[in-house]
């Protein structure tokens, strides 16, 4: 049931719409729509505009934030996200420290997942973007600090960086990863990726780094390929303690 | 601090061991260890042989059990499970579907992550294994169920089916998806993809097919070069109620 | 030396001229240019407009009419010729049948190396834009017909099909092969390439189908990385008698 | 119509067999073939073995040598081969110097398409190997030579390394570059092609460095997919002078 202040999605007619439940209202080019009429309704519902254009009622998902969030950048795809998430084994008992938050894409995906997600930003306006896209998404759970993630202190299942990185990166964030945890690293260029493995090869008990080229495979009255777009997006290290 | 029977990890000497702590031994070629000892140990502690070798205690993470779990076949790799998470955007709230469980291995991730897991399998020796496996990775909120998907009811945030798959199967799993939840499905081969795009075309708001070619960017004194190995596994296609 | 009548690539001031040394004038935002004063001229000679810019004279090499030559659709790429190339062992001696020319810049390729090219059009209208292309090109041994392949008669080392395609054009085409000879083919689409994998499967002694990914690695000031452009253009079916 | 001393393939019962034509004999699992036989025979013709099993008679081409010839380490790919030979535009008027020789693989294939070839070698026991398998191949027009590029002198149209490389080796391949040709090298690592790309940059006007990964379509019984197998084998530069 959805609730006064709850983020909702609202789909159909081709279109998509990103709202808050309560006051209000959203006008679309199909008529003007009371927010008010979302608190209550149940996903699979149907709302009606001035213009008695229907659309579907959603809780929105995490992968809907990596659409629908203001970004400060270029946010990490999915693909990459999903590498971190499976080569850390990234689970609901989890405490995650991650640094380089943007628009905090990869922090809303971990704070889904984790118990518990600390996100580091040391420039102070992503950090109050990515504050109001997690809010937007509903997580209590996942704290925005803006500050150089070699500040941090504690101990982390998995400590995430993804950010201009130097060796004092890595050493620091090894400092911080539980015995049996795991560091993850996001980094476009082979350069940056050179000097976390060989900050890594010393610090850890094993590194890998990997690069996960996604292709769409498209389907279409002229017949199947591979998309011709994409491919390459950075390389992720994953270092286990 | 770890009690008796849970399932614990030993590192070091290049060795690792996959153990329950309690009652019984642990015979290496570096010595012999009490697994008793095991017990009130916490993460990082080490423990000794009785030719005083000493290993480290960890907790197994989900990671572990791709490597330690035993396997009926070829469980899908990691790059391609957190395909399926991330692009589902996969969390602690979903009630997730899963069929073509084999092992296992897909189940045990998903059953870190979300709040309850079944999983299908309808062979029953499969089923048997699986149920270990699941119950060796400390996992309540999975159960399997010896039985075909096509038995299965109730509704889900995401059903994943890796299985010989028909557009029958695409069908019901349709109808076990709630609204805006996600269907996942993972095809080796190019002619169950085109089934499965086929199917879920006319079902779902919208549907893709990824295929994810992993390489390991390998760093060594020779030089650093992408690993010759790998690439292909299977196709995922997403699909969004 | 440049002959009257010869196809002359100007360069330099990043800018590229392809013309014809002879009577005439190249206008250019940098001066108007005689191209008489081309005939004579020997390779890495310069030029001057009568602004006194000058421009390096250089003798066409079959890369510049993939880039210079009128198109008629979307040629294939070099990567994809150069396999046609390699995978059939393409040499001097050889006489090679192409059908589908397209603006013929595959046929341009060919003829640069074998002894002779025949080359299939059906679109009569694209058979004379290739024929101009080939002819600018300098090929007195490659011969365009406007015709269907499956009209072609004779024997060839190479046959090369780049069109669309059915079980027939592949029979007819092997029927063209010389004991030992190659048959390749272009097909953007898996059903295509499907379709020539079964019915090459029964004629030739050998069928494999191959696809090449290029990717650039791009070297500027913020670092090195692979070009997140491309991948895929299509399948190379390369099958021997 | 084969000549005495000539190389002739030997296919059939899934077998094949690289001989010279003449005196002597050819023993198989299947029988004793007399290779006097061979000569006169024509492409396409069938010889038998004492047991009366017969082998269709062929005349190599350049693939053949890459499946024959004696190796002295990894031979470049077909694939990166064709590259090297579309993105320079290579054919038969032009005149190639090549560098790592090796087994001779790659001169074997530019023998075959370029008037003249110089192939540097500096190890003296591999360009004594290289000469064997380029006689077999009975290129005439092929020269090796037991040096280091770095003494090579003259100009040439196509200059290709495939070898350790240093920016000197650049430098000088650069020299000896005809106006309008070009440089190409093949470099396994990641190090060895930004020295190359960074050398390359400031000599010559247009400079790109590619990878090309193949992939099989592998379709059986099962179903169509990539072959799991591959991928990298080296990064191709090609700058145009």
């Amino acid at each position: 049931m959805i609730e006064e202040g709850d983020r909702v999605l609202l789909t159909g007619e081709k279109r998509e719409y990103f709202v808050r439940a309560g006051e209000g209202q959203l006008s679309t080019d199909l008529g003007v729509l009371d927010l008010s009429a979302l608190v209550g309704a149940a996903p699979g519902d149907t709302v009606a505009t001035h213009k008695d254009v229907r659309f579907t009622v959603l809780i929105p998902r995490p992968t809907d934030f990596f659409t629908h969030a203001r970004r400060s950048g270029a946010p990490m795809l999915p693909k990459d996200i999903g590498m971190v998430i499976a080569y850390t084994g990234m689970n609901r008992r989890d405490e995650v420290l991650d640094a380089g938050t943007g628009s905090g894409i990869a922090a809303i995906y971990f704070g889904n997942i984790a118990a518990r997600v600390v996100t580091c930003e040391v420039r102070p306006e992503f950090a109050r973007l990515a504050e109001k896209n997690i809010e937007n998404a509903g997580l209590a759970n996942v704290e925005v600090r803006a500050c150089d993630v070699l500040e941090a202190d504690g101990s982390y299942d998995v400590v995430h960086l993804d950010m201009g990185i130097a060796a004092a990166h890595v050493e620091h964030a090894c400092s911080l990863v539980r015995p049996g945890g795991y560091f993850a690293s996001y980094t476009p260029f082979l350069e940056q990726t050179f000097t976390v493995q060989d900050a890594a090869q010393h610090l850890f008990r094993e590194v890998h780094t990997y690069e996960c080229m996604e292709r769409e495979l498209v389907r279409s009255g002229r017949g199947t390929r591979p998309s011709t777009r994409v491919g390459h997006s950075g390389y992720i290290t994953i270092a286990r303690k």
